[in-house]
C-alpha cells in the first residue's frame, strides 16, 4: 500500500471537504431521490461500485421495509405572505418522511406541527417520522416565537409510494479473501458532522485502497442507517461472518475537537486493538466510549447471533457536541478540511496495521551481535545504546507469540515505526515474519 | 414470591424489633434453656421447624461437644449487703459457663475474677469460657472503680452436665432441590446487632418465604456458634455441598449505620455477586470487608474441603462498633426497627435474584424493530429514545452467554428493574430465558 | 539451611566491602589477567569453583569471541613531563580494549582520542571498544579542561592476541537436580555499585550456602557481561533449561538508597514472586522496573528459546544514578557495608523462599478445635484473638491449592514468619506439607 505523509493529508483533508460541499444540498432520507444521488455521486469515484435496491414492504430480519418517500417542494406562507420553512432553502425545515398537505391553519393548529429547540433557539433541529405518518415543520426557535397570528398556508407536495430504499456497496479485492469491512450511512439531510464526514471518508479511503495492490479486501458500505445494515445483514449475514476479520463504523469523524473509540460489543477484536492502537499514539486522552453509549449501525454488526468485530471511530461522537442533529453542523463550524484529514490518516494508520501485522520470529539464541552488523555502536559509553532500544526490545519479544501489533503496545511505539525496524532487521537475516494464528 | 413493597418495610421493621425485644432476657449460652427457649420462640413462626440435641462429649469432625451449662441465679453481695452483677438483673454480668461457686472473698481475691472496659466505663463487656472451667463476673468500670473494701460474698447457682448443646433447623421446600442456606446464631446474651438482629431477621425471611410458592429450596439453620455449624457439617455436610447454590450468613444485620459485605472464600459465587449487586444498589459506599475479616461460622461454611458458596451480609460488622460485645449493644441506641427493615429488603432483594436469574436470549438477528411493537418512539429527534436504551441495551446482550444478574452489572441497573423489562420483552416474544447453566 | 541474623549482617556487609576493596584494583575487562585474578580470588572462597576459557574465534551462539586483550602500561606525559591518565594510578584511565600506541601527539591531535563529562567535571568515564579498534583515555572534565598546548607523547603498552575469555563458574549441590542460578558478571574496572558489589555478594551467598545441607543446587557464574553468557548458553543452554527452576540477575546491589526489582521477560516465575514478596516486606516502595529497562545478561537468560525465569534484584540500578558508569562509584560515598549486607539478607530471605515453598493442606474439616490443643486463648473477649488470627487464616488457606508463597502473599505476611507458623501446625499434626506441583 502507499503511505500518505503528512503534506498529503492537508490536501486530501480539502478533497473531502469540497466533495462534502457538494454533497450537501441532497436531500437524503432513508430512501428516495436524494439518497440515490448521493450514492450515485460517491459511486463516480469508486471502481465497481454498485447501488442495490430493497423492496418496500420487504421482510428484512424484524424489519419491514417502509414505503419509498418523495417530496417536491415544502413551505408555510405567512399572513404577510412571506414563505418560511422553505424546503428549498434547508432541507431541514421538512420533518423527514412528513406526508403531503395542503391547508390554511390557525397559529395555533400550526404550532402543534412545529419542531424547535428552545436551549438553542438559531439552530434547526433534524425531525423524522419514518414509521408513523404525519407531517412537520423544523425552524429556529427564535424564528417561532416571531411568527405573528395566523392565518398560515402550509404547503408539503410530498408522498409515500411502494418502492424501495437504496444502498451502495463496493468490495476492492486483495489477495486473500479476508476482509475489512468499511460502513457508513448516507441517509441524514444537510448535516456535516453527523453524517457527511462518515460517507466522504469512506469514499475517500475506497480511492485509496484501489490505487495499489493489497493483502486484504476491502467492503465499502454507503446505508440508510439501521434499515440499511438491517437489510444488508439479510443478505450477507454469513459471507460477513465468514470474512470479515475487522470492520469500522464511520461517522461523525469531520471535526478537530476530539477523538473517540466505541468498542465492538466483544470489544478486544482486531479492530478493537488496532484503533485504541492508533488512537493512543494520536492522543492519549482520546475518548473512551463504551458499548452502551453505541447508536448507529454497529447495534446490528455486534448484535447476538451477527457478532462481527466492527468498532467505531470518531471525533466528536454524536450526541457530544452541541451542534448535533440540528442545521449547526456545518461544514464550516463543525466539519474542516483538518478534520477529515486527520480522520483519513488515522484510519489509514489503522488499515496499515491491518495489512502488515504479523508475527516475528527472531532466527538467534541469545541477543544478536548487533555489532558486526553494524547496528551497534562500537563505542560503549554512558547511553550511547539508547538508539538501539527498541531493535533489542523488539527481538526481546520476538518469540512467535507476540504479533508486530501487540510488540508495539508493549514498546508503546507506533506500529508504523516499529514495522520499518521490523523490516531492516528481517533484510538482515535476524527476524522472520510469520502469519498470525489468529 | 409476593414483592414486598417498602411501606412494609417499615412495618416488618418493627415487627422485627419487637420480636427482637421478646427474646431479649432469654439467658442464651451455646448450650442450655436458654438457648432452647430463643429457637422454640423462633420455631413457634416457623412451619416445619425442629429442634436437634447433640450430646455432650460427642465427636463433631475436629471438635468434642463440651457440657450442657445450666445456670439459676448469680450475684455478688457487697459489704453493705447490696447486690450488684446479678444475673436476674443482666445476663452479661455472669462469664458464660462459669462454675459454680458460694465464697467470701476480699476484695483482692474478688478483683481477680472481674471484668471490665477501662476505655468503656459504662458498658459491661461480654466474657466466656466455654473450654475451660473458671468463674468470673463482668460489670461496668465505672462501678467497679466504685467497689468499696470487702469482704464480698459471690454466689452462683450454676454448672455443667452431660447434656447437649441444641440447634434449630427449618426447611422451606421450593419446587427445585437446589438450595439456599441462611445460617445464623443465637447463643449470646442479651445483646442486640451480635446478634438478636440475626436470628430475627432469618425468621422473618422464613415468613416470607413461607408465604407463597418459590423455586428455590431454603434452609434456614439458628446455631450456637462455631460449636454448632461444626456439628451441623459433620451431618450435613455432603447434603450441603450437592445442594447448596448459595448461603448467607447473618448477624450484625439491626442497625442503620452502614453496609457491609464479607465475601465467601471464593470470593465469585453466585452468593457473592448477588449481595455486591444489590449493596451496590442500596449504598455504592458500602464496606468491603475481605475473607481474613471473617470472624463467624463462615469459617466452617467455607473451609478447605467443605467449600459452600457462603458470603455474610452485615449492617455495623462485629468488631467494628463502639459497642460490640458489650451491654451498650442494645435495641435503642444501636439497633432499630428501620435498620433491621433495610437488612430485610436487602435480604429480599437478593433472594429474588436468586429466584429469577435466567439467561435472556434474544429471538431476532440485529435490533428488533421496535417502533412496530410500540416500543420505540414514531418521532425521532435529539433525545428521544433516552427511554428506551436499557430495552435495547438487555438485548444486545441477551446472547445466551450473560445472565440477567450480569446484564444488570453491565448496565449499572439494579435487578430488579431489568427484570421487569426483561419480562416485558419475553411477553412481546422478544426474549425467551433460559435456566443458568450455572 | 542455617538463618542468618541482623547482628550477622553487620559482619557479612563489613567482610564483603572488605572482599570488594581487594578486588579494586585488579584491571578487569573482558578477557584477560585482570578478570583471571578477580575470579581466582573468588575462587579461593568456593569450593568447587572451577575456571573456564572460551578461545578468541569462537562461534558462541549469534557471536564470535574476541582476541584477548593485554595491558602492562598506559599514560599520557604532558609537556612539563608531568604524567596523567595513568593505568596504574585508575585503570579506567584507558579506553578498555584500547591498541598500543607510543606517539608524540599536538593538544588537537590528542583530543580526538580523550573522553571526559561536561556534567560531570570530577568524574572519569568508563568507556570500551571491544569490537572495534581503537585507542583512548579517560579523564574528569576539569584536568582534560586544563590541558595547556602540546606536544603530548601517548604510551600505551597493550595489544590483542587469540587468546581466551575466561568465566568462573561454582556448583553447590543440594538433594534435588532442581537449580537456582545466581549470575554476576566481572569484567568491569574499578567501580563499586556496577559491579564489584555483584560479585561480592555472590561470592557471600555461595560461602552460606555451602555451609549447610540445602534442598535444591545452586549454580554460581561469573562472567563478562554479555559475551560470557552468550558463551555460556553456547555450552549449558538445555541443561538450564531442563534444571533451573529460578534464577538471578546479580549487579548493582551495594548501596543503601534504593530497592529494585526488573522481571524476567515472563515476569510471573518463582524467581519473580519471590523477590516482590521479599521486596515489598522490606520497603513496599521499592522501584517496579520492567523488562523494557533491562541491560545485562537478563537479555540472554530470557532471549526467545532460551526463556530462562531469572529476575534481577537491585539497590540502585545502572543508569539511574549519578555515579554511574565513572569514577565516582566508589566504595566510599555509593557502595557501603550496610548496602552489601542488606543485599545479603534480601537474597538469604529469597532463597529460604525456594527451599521452603510448600503446598500445605489442612488434615481437618472446619476450623480446628485450637483450644485443646492450647492455640487459642480458654477466656473470650473483645480482641483476645489477636494473636490466632494468622494461624487461622493460614489454615483457611491451606486448601492444596496455593503454596505457602501464595498464601504469605494473601496474608501479607513475611514468607519466614508464615513458615514458623506452619511448622508449629504441621507438629501438632493440623497441616501436612506437600511438594508444589509446580
Amino acid at each position: 500500500l502507499p503511505v500518505t505523509d503528512f503534506e498529503d493529508i492537508d490536501r486530501v483533508g480539502r478533497e473531502m471537504h469540497d466533495f462534502a460541499r457538494r454533497l450537501w444540498p441532497l436531500p437524503r432520507s432513508i430512501s428516495g431521490e436524494g439518497l440515490r444521488a448521493t450514492l450515485r455521486a460517491i459511486g463516480e469515484r469508486l471502481p465497481g461500485f454498485e447501488l442495490f435496491e430493497v423492496p418496500s414492504g420487504s421482510r428484512v430480519l424484524d424489519w419491514i421495509v417502509p414505503d419509498e418517500w418523495w417530496v417536491r417542494a415544502a413551505w408555510i406562507e405567512a399572513p404577510d405572505g412571506r414563505r418560511i420553512c422553505d424546503f428549498a432553502v434547508n432541507n431541514l425545515h421538512l420533518v423527514g418522511y412528513s406526508t403531503g398537505v395542503d391547508a390554511i391553519l390557525s397559529r395555533e393548529e400550526l404550532d402543534a406541527h412545529l419542531h424547535s429547540l428552545p436551549g438553542q433557539p438559531e439552530a434547526i433541529p433534524y425531525v423524522t417520522s419514518y414509521y408513523e405518518r404525519r407531517w412537520g415543520f423544523c425552524l429556529a426557535h427564535r424564528e417561532r416565537e416571531a411568527l405573528p397570528a395566523g392565518p398560515y398556508r402550509v404547503f408539503i407536495d410530498a408522498g409515500h409510494r411502494a418502492g424501495s430504499i437504496t444502498y451502495g456497496e463496493c468490495v476492492i479485492p486483495g489477495e486473500s479473501e479476508q476482509e475489512v469491512l468499511l460502513s457508513t450511512y448516507c441517509c441524514h439531510p444537510s448535516m456535516a458532522n453527523n453524517e457527511l464526514s462518515g460517507p466522504v471518508l469512506t469514499a475517500q479511503l475506497g480511492e485509496w485502497l484501489a490505487r495499489a495492490p493489497r493483502r486484504l479486501s476491502y467492503r465499502l458500505l454507503f446505508l440508510p442507517e439501521m434499515i440499511g445494515s438491517i437489510a444488508y445483514l439479510a443478505r450477507m449475514r454469513e459471507h460477513l461472518q465468514r470474512h470479515v476479520i475487522a470492520g469500522f463504523q464511520l461517522t461523525c469523524v469531520g471535526d478537530e475537537r476530539a477523538w473517540g473509540f466505541l468498542p465492538s460489543r466483544g470489544g478486544d477484536t482486531l479492530a478493537d486493538r488496532a484503533v485504541r492502537h492508533v488512537l493512543q499514539h494520536l492522543d492519549a486522552d482520546y475518548t473512551r466510549w463504551c458499548w452502551l453509549d453505541r447508536g448507529s449501525d454497529e447495534s446490528n454488526w455486534c448484535a447476538p447471533g451477527v457478532d462481527l468485530p466492527v468498532a467505531s471511530v470518531f471525533r466528536s461522537k454524536y450526541g457530544s457536541y452541541p451542534e448535533y442533529h440540528t442545521s449547526l453542523d456545518d461544514l464550516e463550524h463543525v466539519v474542516t478540511p483538518r478534520g477529515l484529514g486527520g480522520s483519513f490518516r488515522a484510519l489509514r494508520r489503522i488499515i496499515e496495521i491491518l495489512e502488515a501485522d504479523v508475527t516475528p520470529r527472531t532466527t538467534v539464541l541469545g541477543e544478536p551481535q548487533l555489532g558486526r552488523r553494524g547496528l551497534y555502536p562500537s563505542l560503549a559509553k554512558k547511553g550511547s545504546t539508547a538508539g538501539v532500544r527498541r531493535l533489542l526490545d523488539l527481538l526481546s519479544y520476538a518469540d512467535g507469540k507476540h504479533s508486530l501489533l501487540e510488540i508495539a503496545d508493549l514498546l508503546d511505539c507506533p506500529f508504523h515505526e516499529l514495522l520499518e525496524i521490523a523490516t531492516q532487521l528481517a533484510e538482515k537475516g535476524l527476524l522472520t515474519m510469520h502469519a498470525d494464528p489468529r
